[in-house]
């Protein structure tokens, strides 16, 4: 059933306050009204378009600082990172990291992205990956936005290595999850 | 203990056959000698150096055709295929695979190779990465070459899956060793 005006609007901006980077298409399937309607919404409420919020996002100053690899490193853009303790980033996907033939994100990249999180989200100067369980639970397609998000889950192990979890979401839902276990040079300060 | 010239060309002779990437670099080490004294080898024994070796494989027809891919999406270069059976591909570390601050290659791309030639051996049109576990045992440089070796062990599991086991290596030594599970269309037919 569709909901009234003012009982979408209230769910739309809780909806935008936990999903910051949902589309307005997404939000039109959501609600079951029309992109306009949604835009009309928004601008009733004054929430800006996606890409302001996104960039309003990345121009907040980053707690931290990555420490072991060069930021331009990272595959997608670093939205949060707290070192040690968990980092956040977007990928695009754009027709590059599709495969020609059925427009599926091929998993190097989603991979590409959860792992150069994983390493950057170590404060140390030397971060390297030594395994990682992976698991691609939904195809994703040319022009969605995969959000990473990674959590340090363990300080440090037996071997002084730090265990990682990242998941990599499409709007609400997961596509990839990994666990990585990373070498690092000094141990964590946790 | 260095051996005489006989002895030492003959195992030369049986390195190349068994691991015919192997550089002259790699051989001058092995057997504790000039690069020089290999080059004179190589010619007395009438071995081709590398480049041309590298050359004349990728030149042997391939036995089977890519099918779930097309083949420049494979990273790497497709050095033998057999179609649910195995399948080899090289890849050159070069300047753009490395973190700039440590030379060291960067675990996803090692991950593509591997996992392309996992899809690349499926004998079907479609074949996606469901799960991977995978391993990093030796950090790989710039300028290295990695031969990935792609290996079907289970042609069929429950779920209509199909398992490939990867191992990638530069000269003997074990880089790199993965297991992918893969989503087909249709059940292997072996």
């Amino acid at each position: 059933m569709r909901k009234n005006k003012k009982e979408r609007q209230q769910l739309l901006q809780e909806t935008i306050g936990d999903t910051p980077f949902i589309t307005d298409e997404e939000l039109a399937d959501k609600f079951q009204v029309s992109i306009q309607t949604i835009r009309l919404d928004r601008l009733e409420l004054s929430i800006p378009e996606l890409r302001e919020r996104i960039k309003h996002v990345a121009e907040k100053k980053l707690d931290d600082e990555v420490k072991s690899l060069h930021i331009e490193e990272i595959i997608g853009e670093i939205i949060d990172l707290q070192l040690d303790e968990s980092a956040i980033s977007m990928l695009e996907i754009k027709k590059e990291h599709v495969f020609s033939r059925n427009q599926i994100a091929r998993g190097h990249h989603l991979f590409a992205q959860a792992n150069s999180l994983a390493v950057a989200v170590i404060n140390d100067e030397l971060a390297l990956t030594a395994t990682a369980s992976i698991r691609f639970t939904r195809q994703v397609m040319e022009n969605e936005r995969v959000i990473a998000k990674a959590k340090v889950v363990m300080g440090e192990s037996e071997k002084g290595r730090t265990t990682v979890e990242v998941n990599s979401y499409v709007g609400n839902e997961l596509v990839f999850s990994g666990e990585f276990d990373m070498y690092r040079s000094n141990p964590a300060q946790r």
